[in-house]
This record gives structure tokens, C-alpha cells and sequence, in this order.
């Protein structure tokens, strides 16, 4: 299984709208057939780092979903209430 | 639900020991009532990062984890296999 760990750097005035925009891309992720887990947390030292942690079956499923319309629609508008980019780091289960 | 990712910096010779010492902390950890996922993973970028990714039903899980045997015993043999301290992220699920 592979996982990722995306930390976005949202905008302090700009939280509340991106968990609200993120919703439609998490249940659309979630129910992706190669995702095993796909979820929006909060950090709770930083609140405004606000993380996806996603498990994925293969890398297949991984580019699926880089491709599907709902990531390549949603994922800009979340990118614009950011502060800096993401980063994000992909790791095998051992 | 509460996330926490831990990162671990393992030293390069110490990586398959540590993947191996690891293994009944696994184990006996996602076995706990409170657990909802415990994984270990190695990050692509750097391999001599070892990360846990846990899935908590809430603080008293961590508590009673953060107490548990298994816990206590194997965690500082994993600590000695490390070139500094951990880093570790707390994330409340949106």
C-alpha cells in the first residue's frame, strides 16, 4: 500500500472555506476503487496546516485519481487559499 | 477521530533492524481497542525515514497506548536506532 501525507498551507481567513470546498474531493476520493482511506485533518499544533492523509492500493490508483475530474477541478481552487505549496510525501507500507 | 504521524530518523545501518523491532509494535498496537489503523511505512524520498501512521478513536486510546506495555518497552529500543528525535504530528480528522 502506498500513502501519502499532503500538508497544505492554508491562509488563516481562508480554513473554513477550504474544509467546505475539500469535502466534494474527499468523498469523491474516497470512493475512488484503488483508495483505501482518503481524509482532511487539522493539525492541532498549527491550525492552519491542514493535511490529507490518503492510502492508496498501487501507484495506479494514484494516477487515476491525479487524473479524475473532481482532483484536477477542486485541488486548484484549495491551492489558491494557500499561503505557500503543499508538501507532500509518499511512503511505502513496510 | 485523531491522526498522528511519527516520524522516525533512522540511521542508515540501523534500517532493517529497526523495520524488524518494529514489527510487534505493529502488531500489538493496532490489536488495541482504541485503534482504528497503526501502520509502519518508509518514506520514498528518504529511506532512512520510518513513519507511523496512526488512526485513534480518541485521546484516551492515545492515553492508554501512550501507557501500554508494548509501548513503553519497544519505543526506546527504536529511539536508539534513531540520529535525532522524532517528529511527531497530531491531526484532528475534519
Amino acid at each position: 500500500m502506498i500513502k501519502i501525507v499532503a500538508k497544505m498551507y492554508v491562509r488563516p481567513e481562508c480554513v473554513d472555506a477550504f474544509k467546505s470546498q475539500a469535502k466534494e474531493l474527499v468523498e469523491k476520493s474516497a470512493a475512488e476503487a484503488g483508495n483505501v482511506s482518503y481524509s482532511l485533518n487539522q493539525s492541532r499544533s498549527e491550525p492552519g496546516v491542514l493535511a490529507f492523509i490518503e492510502f492508496w492500493k498501487d501507484q495506479d490508483a494514484i494516477d487515476t485519481h491525479n487524473a479524475s475530474e473532481h482532483f484536477t477541478r477542486i485541488l486548484p481552487i484549495l491551492g489558491g487559499m494557500c499561503s505557500k505549496a503543499p508538501e507532500i510525501e509518499l511512503f511505502d507500507e513496510v
